[in-house]
């Protein structure tokens, strides 16, 4: 299945079957002093530079999360995504819990972005879905809600089912949905990634959809936490995982190399071309 | 299925459910030229190094190789378990295509060993096979036959099978046959890791063997190789490779990694281990 992302004329294709598209992580607030005091100024040289860096290291979309204490997203969202606008021809993915901000952020998009995120609870689909349609963006859905988490594979597919099916009906194509299976620490719940990994194998075989992800979430609280990045990230990629969200600049040498090992990569040509461009 | 193999008073136990045993692959002369001239003069001083730092970097088992240009294996492979068997109760692979070298070395090993390797060529099964049941080894059975090598899954599976069946025919344990899916450069064959990453799948669900594999083939002639054998080290781990042959100081962190996210290596306890003894 192929989801068809857009900027102003630049034009990204995720396809299930690859090769990965990488959504940059970096442009948000959390453990970023600097990102946060420039905003707050509405300076956005930091994020030009997270920009810039991202997609050097191979980012084809740039998530866009300016949520932090104090801060009025509505209004801060919609103007850092016309200020990369201004810069950036690459579609973005705009990151917010706030309906509103996304709003705002919808108005002032060029061409079709990505909205992270909706879930299955019913505030979030009925404030969420009614703005993809109406913006004609894809919309992530993250497979959590109303009764909050669950750990069982089977009932994060039924959740993403829903999402689907929801969005499918209000005249959402089902290529304009990507789903989110949620990995969370496994340093706090042990087997939050074989979890993961095998919602995305149902979602993946049963639904066919798109797949994202946060994918740094699972390593969060130990140690050489690019190891555990790389080594979750290539398991994923084989299951189904297409599109995820993660720092470009740590790990696309390793979705390069599971691109080539799947067979994505003819005579190695994106392997070695990221590899020359980290020389 | 758990296969058990023995030094003289240690045991190991490769589990298809995990986690990974670790068969250390340095031993070997390809490219160690400092290691043949030692054998040479019979000096096992490079052995003991090698032997100490994998044992060091997490290697269960020691794979013993000593197959170069002129050298007698049949003589000088048992001389080599001997002397490693002197120094370190750890099992161990006995690693020559050269059935005389391994019946030498069978015969002089404390314990319960691996044999590498048996394939699906009517010679190799009439050759190797006996001695494996004569001397209660473990056999490492490899899916290439007269036909040479195959890459259709479906194909390599079916000589897993024939493999498999001679060898209970004969007497051999079925747990006491342990299939390698055969990895090859992807430099040169294009397909290599999707085939040998479906192969092992297959193995895995349809025969519920232990997996084995060389598995540092797969980025011959590439830059980087590390990041290559670390994703399809995650890879293979997920579809059902138990206990791969590869250098224990290069991939053990993504082993390690690999476990913990397969939920099998509770509260980190081995994966913050290894880390800790890296430091």
């Amino acid at each position: 299945m192929k989801t068809i992302l857009k900027g102003s004329e630049s034009e990204v294709v995720i396809n299930t079957e690859g090769p990965v598209v990488i959504i940059g992580e970096s442009i948000n607030p959390t453990r970023r002093k600097k990102l946060v005091s420039t905003l707050s100024e509405r300076n956005f040289e930091v994020v030009y530079d997270l920009a810039t860096s991202q997609i050097e290291a191979g980012a084809d979309v740039l998530d866009v999360n300016v949520g932090f204490p104090g801060v009025d997203d509505a209004k801060l969202l919609p103007e850092t995504v016309m200020a990369i606008q201004e810069k950036y021809d690459v579609p973005l993915c705009i990151d917010s819990p706030n309906p509103y901000a996304i709003e705002a952020a919808l108005k002032v998009i060029n061409g079709k972005c990505l909205i992270n995120s909706v879930n299955g609870e019913e505030k979030s689909l009925d404030a969420i879905l009614p703005l993809a349609k109406e913006h004609n963006a894809v919309v992530i859905g993250l497979v959590m809600d109303d009764n909050g988490i669950t750990h069982d594979p089977e009932q994060r597919l039924r959740i993403a089912e829903k999402i689907l099916n929801r969005a499918v009906k209000i005249g959402i194509c089902e290529e304009d949905v990507v789903i989110d299976p949620l990995a969370m620490a496994v340093s706090a719940v042990p087997d939050a990634g074989a979890v993961t990994l095998e919602t995305i194998r149902l979602v993946s075989t049963r639904l066919g959809l798109n797949i994202t992800m946060g994918a740094s979430n699972i390593s969060f609280g130990l140690p050489i936490r690019g190891v555990l990045n790389s080594s979750f990230m290539a398991m994923a990629i084989m299951n189904g995982l297409s599109c995820p969200i993660t720092n470009p600049v740590l790990v696309t040498s390793a979705i390069r190399a599971t691109d080539l090992l799947l067979g994505r990569d003819d005579y190695a040509m994106r392997y070695i071309e990221h590899y020359k461009s980290r020389l």
